[in-house]
């Protein structure tokens, strides 16, 4: 049995919490978080505690908090050398404490409060500093169902920059769509189809071969219509000018 | 039975003819192109034809071809006062010879020639010149078992313009997020899950309310970081500013 302790009560933390307690072989042994409230729902299923100095002695601590906070939280350990991961993409392992053997374990997935979670799919990126840390932290995944890779720091960073093109940026791209069609009274719902065969084509087509369009035929025609249409908005405007730009610099085409 | 002749062999020529093929109430009565090959597979299920001169009387004739080439295969139809139909969402009905009555049957989707189409998905805009010629257009969309929906000159305008950012520039953003994880050896399969998640999550989530990240919590220092791994790439780096400018006007936040 591999014993877990979480701190933190947010997002990623309550996913992680109840794909543990769920999963055989792991066990969340102890729930931390500054504020006792939030676990209340929880005290008759785990060990829920805000005091820091009553944490018990666990296999893993799961620090999954704002990004900012971390580095003061894995200070106030009062213990070393155990084995402390945070789950954050964009913050480095050596802004863990370094009393503790240091790892991360990050899900790569966009996480909202409400919506149901299955952990077999997302993939967990792990990074360690003691190669010994690693089979645990494998467990783990495994436990979840969740499939796991091993990356340097480099290549976590490089995962959570391009996480921000394909989740947030899209998404953006996605309300500009809507912005557009409500303008002209049109129902965003038309859209939906589009979007979710965009997104799923992509599962077994690469996006350079999956691209078409005005930019990638160099349709100078409905380039200009587009962009005059979009006069009056200039963000929007710059947007279509600099994508347009992208995927033609991509497909090897001048303007 | 509403009897169609279909102009044209490229993606949605193709995936049309095998919708109404197999829905019951509609029959391709002919399919023309001016080069016979590109149907010959075809020649046993249906009368095809790349002889304008020769095209038989039918209740709506479609034309699916390249945009360019639609006003001039119009003029040529040796009839008058027949219902004709482009697919195309941005080429205005008025390009369509006035000889005729005019429509628009515009299938808002991403056509590959090899993926399969499901029409039950695919959300078909109608425009039309004569409101008596809407039923016959309807029955069609009813037929094939697609959503259709009303729309005016403007409102498709806007629905292409839209869909040229929810598909064409989406696409060239996962492409980006392609070129960031191959610059670091990492696979680009771990970002999968999250493009998918990203528009699964539309489906029942306004892009507004769904929106996460450093730009809407407008996380200067994680901005500052990610601009600065963009160094190298000056298309990426405008598009990481743009885009984030973008949503910081949208979630009312300065920089």
């Amino acid at each position: 049995m591999i014993n877990i302790i979480i701190l933190g009560a947010g997002n990623v933390a309550t996913h992680l919490y109840l794909a543990i307690q769920n999963a055989s072989g792991v066990n969340v042994l102890q729930w931390y978080n500054r504020n006792l409230k939030s676990l209340e729902a929880h005290k008759n299923e785990t060990d829920i505690t805000d005091d820091i100095s009553s944490l018990k002695i666990a296999d893993v601590y799961i620090i999954a908090i704002s990004d900012d906070a971390i580095s003061e939280l894995s200070e106030k350990l009062p213990f070393k050398d155990r084995l402390i991961v945070h789950t954050s993409g964009s913050t480095s392992l050596h802004n863990l404490n370094s009393k503790n053997n240091r790892g991360v374990f990050y899900p790569l997935q966009t996480f909202s409060k409400d919506a149901q979670i299955n952990f077999k799919e997302i993939p967990i990126c792990i990074e360690i500093e003691h190669k010994s840390d690693l089979k645990v932290l494998r467990n783990l995944a495994n436990a979840i169902e969740s499939k796991h890779y091993r990356v340097n720091s480099d290549q976590r960073a490089a995962l959570h920059l391009a996480a921000i093109f394909v989740n947030n940026f899209v998404n953006q791209l996605y309300r500009i769509g809507h912005e557009i069609t409500e303008s002209k009274s049109v129902e965003f719902n038309i859209l939906k189809p589009l979007i979710k065969e965009t997104a799923l084509k992509l599962q077994t087509l690469s996006p350079y071969l999956a691209q078409t369009g005005p930019a990638k035929r160099n349709d100078k025609k409905t380039i200009k219509k587009h962009l005059r249409a979009l006069e009056k908005n200039k963000t929007h405007k710059a947007i279509y000018e600099l994508m347009t730009k992208s995927i033609i610099e991509t497909h090897g085409k001048k303007l």
